[in-house]
């Protein structure tokens, strides 16, 4: 599982960032999480591979969060696509969507679907042959949903010098991966640990941006790998982040030194920031795996086996 | 009059090029022409100032020309704007700007005014001290109309050397300027054109952006200084233009030695030609004085005295 990160700002594209957008990938699946002005231009511009995106998952509906959906929806059209896409995201998403293609003009060549989620509950709302996705409830100045991306379980690896040696046959090998043990025909088990290699962890990746510090969101973020948390504003500017419903780099790093994650990418910064070594800073004194995402970059999401 | 080029492509943010977009400058007036996705990108890119934009211009409601509207709208409200900002487009634009606004909760701190205009008709729709500002019925798959900028014709300017000559006081010099002879105390008459020199002539822009080429057009062109027009494709693809409701290279360039502009100016290149080589080859064929517009470059609209 990787995530690439396509904005790292707020409010305008100034000191070089842009809105925020992500593409996450789990193997061939690629998913995108909120859609902020300019996204198809940065899956452009970074020769992002985002064609087999299916589900797009917006977290709320304020402009640089999605005032580049209906671009790259449109873009769509122009690449021949004829695959279903879903958007998900707060109630309004469909009206938002419905309007601007009737007054602008947009005929879809794929089927279109909008699924509006609860954004006051914690629930599976996806589920793919690799992943599971969940809504996050967020406190924002509106309705505001993260997302929790649940890598399944995956099956073990045979050991390959174990089927030689018991010369085990395909329904044997399936049962065992299946966490059998293994009957051979002279009658002895051979005890499952033996015979495969244990699967990597599943990852798990979760998406809390825009939101005020929320105790609420901790218990849902326990024992996830790669948090990603909005972090607008410093400690000099808390009283601001109050105000906005948005967070500090020292809040964001609370909820992941609380949460017990695995590392913390923080973004979504102020354009009053020229750089963001404040916010580094000032997160790490609470939880030193704390990061300031950088655009263009693809970050590994995995547990080290 | 100037204009600056915002956008230059069509379709997606392919080749380097970015959606319609141009601001025009009559001195301290700044007006913004069409609003494609990622305009205030551009323009903070190029560093253009354009915080005394007070008149925003639409052509048409597709989204290569308005999925940048409401991002910079919006970023308005950020920068503390409190002058009234006034939109003018099709039918269609004031549900458009309405709709997002309430579903994704802007709320502006300026007067957002939106005017409606009818794409079927050439009438003068604004008015400045400096401009008055002109529909242009269009012809494409949905109503859209170009904008023609005419500057007001300007007062000449007094030979300095004629002031001390006749020691002229202020009066007499604006009734001078505004086209009187002077009559002198021993009652000798000085001809005006003794007096002042000619001003420069009246600039003049006209935006034609998106169309399938139109006679119609031509008339409202005539001694236009500076024609922007779309020339989407090249002759090799004239079939397509025509479907679309486009233009190729060479028909544009038809449409400005038909009306006898100054120059013509062609952008909205398909994503499908990596440079413009061709445009310009097939538009100089037929109108010398044909250029394919850069973005970032700031063009001179304005008759040699």
């Amino acid at each position: 599982m990787t995530i690439q990160i396509l904005g790292s700002g707020s409010g305008g594209p100034f000191q070089g960032r842009n809105f925020t957008a992500q593409l996450l990938r789990v193997e061939g699946e690629v998913y995108l999480i909120d859609c902020g002005e300019g996204t198809q231009h940065q899956l452009y511009r970074f020769r992002s591979r985002y064609e087999k995106v299916k589900q797009l998952f917006i977290s709320h509906l304020h402009g640089d969060h999605v005032f580049g959906l209906m671009g790259l929806i449109t873009s769509f059209c122009l690449k021949n696509r004829i695959e279903t896409l879903t958007l998900y995201g707060p109630p309004g998403l469909r009206q938002l969507v419905e309007i601007n293609s009737t007054l602008c003009g947009v005929r879809y060549p794929y089927p279109l679907e909008v699924i509006e989620v609860d954004p006051e509950l914690h629930q599976k709302v996806f589920e793919s042959p690799l992943v599971e996705v969940y809504t996050l409830p967020l406190e924002h100045r509106t309705p505001c949903t993260g997302w929790l991306f649940r890598e399944k379980p995956r099956q073990p690896n045979m050991r390959a010098e174990k089927i030689s040696e018991y010369q085990m046959d395909y329904p044997s090998i399936r049962a065992v991966k299946a966490g059998s043990d293994l009957v051979l025909p002279d009658g002895r088990v051979i005890p499952n640990q033996e015979l495969v290699l244990a699967p990597p962890p599943p990852a798990s990746y979760a998406f809390c941006s825009d939101t005020a510090p929320s105790e609420r969101v901790v218990r849902w973020l326990e024992g996830v790998h790669t948090l990603y948390h909005e972090a607008t504003f410093t400690n000099e500017h808390l009283e601001e982040a109050a105000i906005s419903g948005h967070s500090t780099a020292a809040q964001a790093a609370e909820i992941a030194r609380e949460a017990g994650v695995g590392q913390l990418l923080m973004g979504h910064f102020s354009a009053r920031y020229k750089d963001v070594s404040v916010h580094l800073e000032e997160a790490r004194a609470v939880f030193a795996a704390s990061y300031a995402v950088e655009e263009g970059m693809v970050y590994e999401i995995r547990k080290e086996r």
